[in-house]
């Protein structure tokens, strides 16, 4: 069992690539082959397949086992993960959009003050 | 102005390193030197300087322009880009955890039944 630490680190690698995050939107609407992941993307097989080994990695997919037709389905087990990572920092960006609202409601005061 | 894809490229592989993530908690707290930053790390100025470089270049700190007393303050900007990019997924997730519950209460009302 991967440490979480380590786990972040691969699923954060996995997402840091704009076409590795667009097989996972497609995969989100239903699992498909290698090929028809290719198409979309006008890439050759060898690089969609390196692609899809990262995000095999990482988790993110898994890949059937039977021979030719080996469809990929997306595991969002890691995107969860990611989540909760990421909503520890909620109450900032929640505090400074409050902030920023008191700003813009003190400015139309004084708007409505000075007509 | 970055394109949204390349940000997202930036952000996810800024946070694919655990000390880079360590640093996000620590200044979660409250602005800190580098000198600060790098004590609880056991790290060298140059190795914790470059992961604040990282972290700068991908908009996710901000460094103070005072020479000597530069403090390092966290921006959530894009923290709160990669949690709308993950919320996406959230649906898949949820569904998952509902099949989950159901076949969990399946098994239990089994066990119920075989009493």
């Amino acid at each position: 069992m991967m440490r979480r630490d380590d786990r972040l680190d691969q699923t954060f690698a996995a997402l840091a690539n704009s076409t590795r995050r667009a097989i996972l939107a497609r995969l989100a609407n239903g699992e498909a082959t290698v090929n028809e992941l290719a198409e979309p993307f006008n890439m050759s097989l060898p690089a969609i397949s390196k692609h899809i080994k990262v995000l095999e990695r990482a988790g993110l997919i898994t890949q059937g086992q039977k021979a030719q037709y080996r469809p990929c389905t997306i595991d969002v087990a890691p995107l969860r993960e990611i989540s909760n990572w990421t909503e520890q920092y909620r109450p900032i960006w929640e505090a400074r959009f409050d902030r920023m609202e008191d700003y813009i409601n003190q400015l139309s005061n004084k708007e409505k003050n000075s007509e």
